[in-house]
């Protein structure tokens, strides 16, 4: 389980910049379930991060001070500059990427961001729905999920959404255009689920694990693909870590169940933001940010992700942007 | 727990042949571990055997009467006879194989049947190995285990088999060209096949499930595949089935794991056959059978298949071919 404790605010002086590096004002941190992970390096696919180090988090920002050519004063960038009100970046850093004018800074994290990109990269690089699919989604409310509903209703999908609370699945339906939302926590919404999904679920983009993974196992089609994005249900969880019992069913369903770290994508990142753009503008992919104030709500806005209270993406605003 | 007790004795005289017919008289039966999931019809993706009727199983045998142009009197063939002695084959059931010249019964059900069947589109379908690889098999010394890893040694992969017993792991190494063999039962098990593949598991070839999976799960590296062929641990037991709790390093590895079906390849064994017989020839390809003798012998072959005493083709010979 996170706990406030797990953080100790420290204050230090930034360093002064030296030549061709800039220092950024962090305004905007984006808060991902994936910390968990980083926090106790249960992933590999990532450095380790040890005791004492500044905490790992992608926001966005304002170049305020600079010595660097590539980003002058004003620039508005993201990168991975950590849980901090300043970020020096330095000319042999890995590159910040610059915002595009008219993305604003949550877009720039959110439907634009790793979060955004993780669904485009999930549905069309791994679960390839096809139009008239049945494409399920678990955390379907939340920040990638709720993109990846989206982008399978695009392309045709029957988009089925499992959520956690009433007014989440009432937002996946009614404001999103989810065809049904199941709340996973009625007894009876694994029946609830064969019915909004009659003839079986095509393509399965898991972000919960757990008992909502292994029922959804049981009600894949024939040749159904599952995309493995993440397990919010693992991430705080300390008990041995039992998997998905109905994993057989893979066998007398000829699917298969694969995972994908949205970093290996990287070179197609403005690809995919391209074919995203013309779907929010007329409408069709729609993006949602819970924003709560203030550097030290950092630890509580990622314990909140844990809680299922956040719609969309959960970003905090550590200092406001200049309007 | 399959027993003897599961199977009745039943005597009755076979129907006469019709136009169009013929009567084959069974002389060797396949013994298949999804055989058990037959019997408790937990597999949907083959009609279901209800009480009183005859065991499924495929077998080879010989035409001893004919009313069909097709298969004339001494024509040697397989098919799905079911446990019988005698099988009536009518002009609109499933066309029976005409086993060639040159292949014997034992190869006819075993290397050319489904168990080499699944062994090859399981290797060349949903593994699909290249040289070079790492290539992981359990249930190693089984019927499809042991052609699995062979085809993948004649790929160019260093192919490590595991098994329960050392008897089964020397034959792996020695007489069938395996890289090395684990034998799981061995406490230190997942740290010796940790390091007989150094490097990780490029390529896993499930027919165990279990622990051995997911011990497997937790060596594969970036971009493997797991092929889901079976699952002997899970068959006999009664306890509810828990999955793979390294499932999630699917994530991590962005690998993938993949179930599926023999018979949906039907169409393409002819061409499957056609690419192992020069294996078969050269010596590259060996195939071992563990043959008892007698009608009466067949649940005792079944129940052996789940005490994991037989190498190779479990096979009762229910009447001997005539030399």
């Amino acid at each position: 389980m996170v706990k406030r404790s797990d953080f100790k605010l420290v204050k230090r002086p930034t360093s002064a910049i030296e030549d061709d590096s800039c220092l950024v004002k962090i305004q905007y941190m984006g808060i991902e379930p994936a910390m968990r992970g980083w926090m106790e390096n249960r992933a590999d696919y990532i450095a380790p991060l040890e005791l004492g180090d500044v905490m790992r988090g992608f926001g966005a920002g304002e170049v305020i001070e600079s010595k660097s050519t590539n980003f002058p004063v004003g620039t508005r960038v993201t990168g991975s500059f950590g849980w901090q009100e300043y970020f020096l970046h330095r000319s042999d850093d890995a590159p910040l990427q610059i915002i595009p004018d008219g993305v604003s800074l949550d877009e720039a994290i959110g439907v634009f961001g790793l979060t955004g990109m993780t669904a485009w990269f999930g549905v069309n690089e791994i679960g390839k729905p096809k139009s008239g699919d049945v494409f399920v989604v678990s955390s379907a409310a939340g920040a990638t999920g709720s993109i990846a509903g989206q982008l399978a209703k695009a392309i045709g999908c029957w988009v089925v959404g499992i959520s956690s609370t009433d007014e989440k699945c009432q937002w996946l339906t009614d404001s999103i255009g989810f065809n049904a939302a199941i709340n996973y926590t009625h007894e009876d919404w694994p029946q609830r689920l064969k019915k909004a999904c009659s003839g079986g679920i095509d393509v399965y983009f898991d972000n919960a694990g757990g008992d909502v993974l292994d029922v959804a196992l049981d009600q894949i089609s024939d040749g159904a693909r599952i995309v493995l994005c993440g397990g919010i249900s693992r991430y705080n969880s300390t008990a041995a870590q039992t998997g998905p019992g109905n994993y057989f069913n893979l066998i007398f369903r000829r699917a298969k169940m694969e995972g994908f770290i949205v970093l290996d994508y990287a070179s197609k990142f403005n690809s995919a933001i391209t074919s995203m753009k013309p779907l929010i503008a007329s409408g069709q992919l729609k993006h949602k940010a819970t924003i709560t104030d203030g550097f030290e709500a950092l630890p509580d806005a990622l314990i909140s992700i844990f809680e299922g209270t956040n719609i969309g993406k959960q970003i905090v605003c550590i200092s406001p942007p200049s309007a």
